[in-house]
C-alpha cells in the first residue's frame, strides 16, 4: 500500500473532528496538539548518524509538528525498540534528553521493545502540546494571503548528500540534517495570523502542494525569494538547479505559513534569536502551482520531495 | 541495553510527575491518561497471523492498559509502517477500524512511514483515555488486601503454543492470542476501589512481581486459585505445571487487582458480561512472592514470564 492508499483509507476511519481529515501533522483535541513522528535507521537517518543526534532529531521533528500549530510543547510518550548495542541506545537517550531539556518536554512513558536481530530500529515519539490563541490548520489560506517561509531551505538535505559522499563529513549542513531546529517561538508568535501553517518536512514544493489541495487554491512562487543559507550557497551556489535542490530537498524543518496580505511577520517575529524570514509568494485563485525565477516561468521538477513521512 | 537498564536510564529522564517514575504502563497529565504500546513482527505476533488480527489485537493491548488505569478511551495516534504488500496493510486496517468501533476510540492522526525492504513491521499506537474519578497506579498496594484477578489466565500463551505447533490451527485460544479483549469496564468499575492495578501483559508472575516491588510489599498466592479456562483446561490440564504454564505466559490481558479486604469485587462488577472473577491471593508485609498450591509450597519458576514491553 503506497502513502496515498493508506492515507485514503485512514480518512475513512479518522472521522472525528480532532483528526483534522488527517490533512494537518496533528490532531487538536479539547486544547491539546498531538503528533506522532517515527523514524526508521536507513530511511529516516544513516546507520553511521550518531546515535545522540537521532535521538535528538525525534524529538525535534515532532516539535517541528507543534510549532506549526503554534502549540507548546508539554510531554511525550518514547517508542524504543532495545538491541544489543548497549553504546547506541545510551547515546540515542542521551540525545533525547538534550532535546527534552532544551525545549521543556517531559518524557511521560511509553514503551521498550525487542526487534528480530538484524532489523532496522524504528524509533518512535508522540508529542503533546498545549494549543496556543489560535491552532492554524493546512487548510485555511485564501487567494491573496502571502506565502511566507521561516528559516532557510536545502542545507538539510546538502548536509545529507555531503554525507552520502563522504560519511565523516563535518559542518554546519551536516548538523543542520542531524539536528534540527523546531521552530516553537517563531509558531507560537505566528499562528494567531497565520492561515494555513506547516512545517517543511518533505521538501517545500511537496509540502506547498499539500497546503494548497488542503485550502483550495494554487500558489504562486519565486524560486529566487527562497531563503537560502550563506553556507548552502558557498556548497551548492544559488542558481536555478541549487534552488530546485533546496525547494524539493526536504528535513528542513523550516515554517511555511500563509498570512494575510496585510500581516508582516518581521513586525510579529520580535524574537532574542530571529530566524530567516522570507516572502515567497502568494495563495491565488485555481489549483495550481507554479513557479518563476528571473528568467521567467520554471518548469515544476519531477519530485516535489519526500512521499514518506506523517498523516 | 536491555530493558531493565534502559528504563532505569529512562527514569532519569522522566522526572515530571506525569510519568509516575515509569513504573506504570501509562502517564497521567491533567485527568488524561496516555500510553504507547509498539509490536513487532516476529516478536510480538507471528508472521503468520492474520493482518486484521494485528490491528485488533495492536489496539486491543493499548486500551488493555487504559483499562487497568480506570480510563475511558477516547483517541488514538496510529504509526503505520508501509511494504508493498497492499493486502496486509488494508486488512490491518480493517482490524484497527473493527477495534476502534467496538471500542469507541477515535482515530486522530499518526504517521505512515516505510522500512527498507525486508525489515520486519512495527507498529505502534498511541491511546489517550480521559481518567475516571481515580486513577490507580501500580505502586498503592498494602499487606492486607486482597489481589484479584478479571479474567482468565493461559489462553493466549496456550493458544499461541498450538500456533508454533500448527500455523493453521483455530479455536477458541486462538482467538484468545489474536483478538484479547481490554477489560474496560471492569477496570472502570474497580478503579474507584483498587489501592493498585495493571492488565498482566508479560504474565501474571511477572507483572505481579512488578507490581509488589512498586508498592513496597509481598505477595502470597494460591496457584490452586487461578482462574483457567474450560478450554484452557481441556487443552492443557489443571495441574501444578498446567497453572505455571498459565502463571507465567503472558498476552492475557487480564485485570491484577489489589482490593482492601472489606472490598468484594463480585459485588462491583454488575456488567452486562461480567468477565471471571478469582481472588488469587493477598499482598503481604515484605518484599517476597511465594506461590502455594494444595501440595504446599511451590517454587517460584526461572522466568516469571516475558521481559519485552512497556515502560
Amino acid at each position: 500500500m503506497d502513502e496515498r492508499g493508506a492515507i485514503e483509507r485512514l480518512r475513512t476511519i479518522a472521522t472525528h473532528s480532532a483528526a483534522r481529515g488527517l490533512i494537518d501533522d496533528a490532531a487538536v483535541l479539547d486544547g491539546w496538539v498531538l503528533t506522532h513522528d517515527s523514524i526508521a535507521e536507513g530511511v529516516h537517518y544513516l546507520p553511521g548518524d550518531p546515535a545522540e543526534s537521532v535521538g535528538w532529531k525525534l524529538v525535534a521533528v515532532n516539535l517541528s509538528d507543534l510549532a506549526a500549530k503554534g502549540a507548546t510543547p508539554v510531554a511525550a510518550l518514547l517508542s524504543l525498540t532495545l538491541t544489543s548495542d548497549d553504546g547506541w541506545e545510551a547515546g540515542f537517550l542521551d540525545g533525547v534528553e538534550q532535546a527534552c531539556t532544551k525545549f521543556d518536554l517531559a518524557l511521560v512513558g511509553g514503551d521498550t521493545i525487542a526487534l528480530p536481530p538484524g532489523a532496522p530500529r524504528v524509533l518512535g515519539l508522540t508529542a503533546i502540546g498545549k494549543a496556543g490563541a489560535a491552532t492554524p490548520s493546512r487548510g485555511g489560506g485564501r487567494p491573496g494571503d502571502r506565502l511566507w517561509l521561516i528559516g532557510t531551505l536545502g542545507d538539510s538535505a546538502a548536509g545529507l548528500a555531503e554525507l552520502r559522499d563522504d560519511p565523516a563529513a563535518s559542518g554546519p549542513l551536516i548538523e543542520a540534517y542531524r539536528r534540527p531546529q523546531p521552530l516553537l517561538e517563531a509558531g507560537a508568535a505566528l499562528a494567531p495570523d497565520a492561515t494555513a501553517m506547516m512545517d517543511v518536512s518533505d521538501g517545500l514544493l511537496l509540502d506547498l502542494s499539500r497546503l494548497i489541495a488542503a485550502s483550495g487554491c494554487g500558489a504562486e512562487v519565486d524560486l529566487n525569494a527562497l531563503p537560502l543559507s550563506i553556507t548552502f550557497i558557498a556548497r551548492r551556489g544559488d542558481d536555478r538547479s541549487a534552488r530546485l535542490f533546496a525547494a524539493t530537498g526536504g528535513d528542513d524543518y523550516a515554517l511555511l505559513v500563509a498570512l494575510p496580505a496585510e500581516v508582516d511577520p518581521n513586525l510579529t517575529l520580535c524574537l532574542p534569536s530571529a530566524p530567516s524570514i522570507a516572502c515567497i509568494g502568494s495563495l491565488v485563485a485555481g489549483a495550481a502551482l507554479s513557479l518563476t525565477d528571473d528568467d521567467g516561468p520554471v518548469p515544476l521538477p519531477e519530485h516535489l520531495g519526500h512521499e514518506h513521512r506523517a498523516f
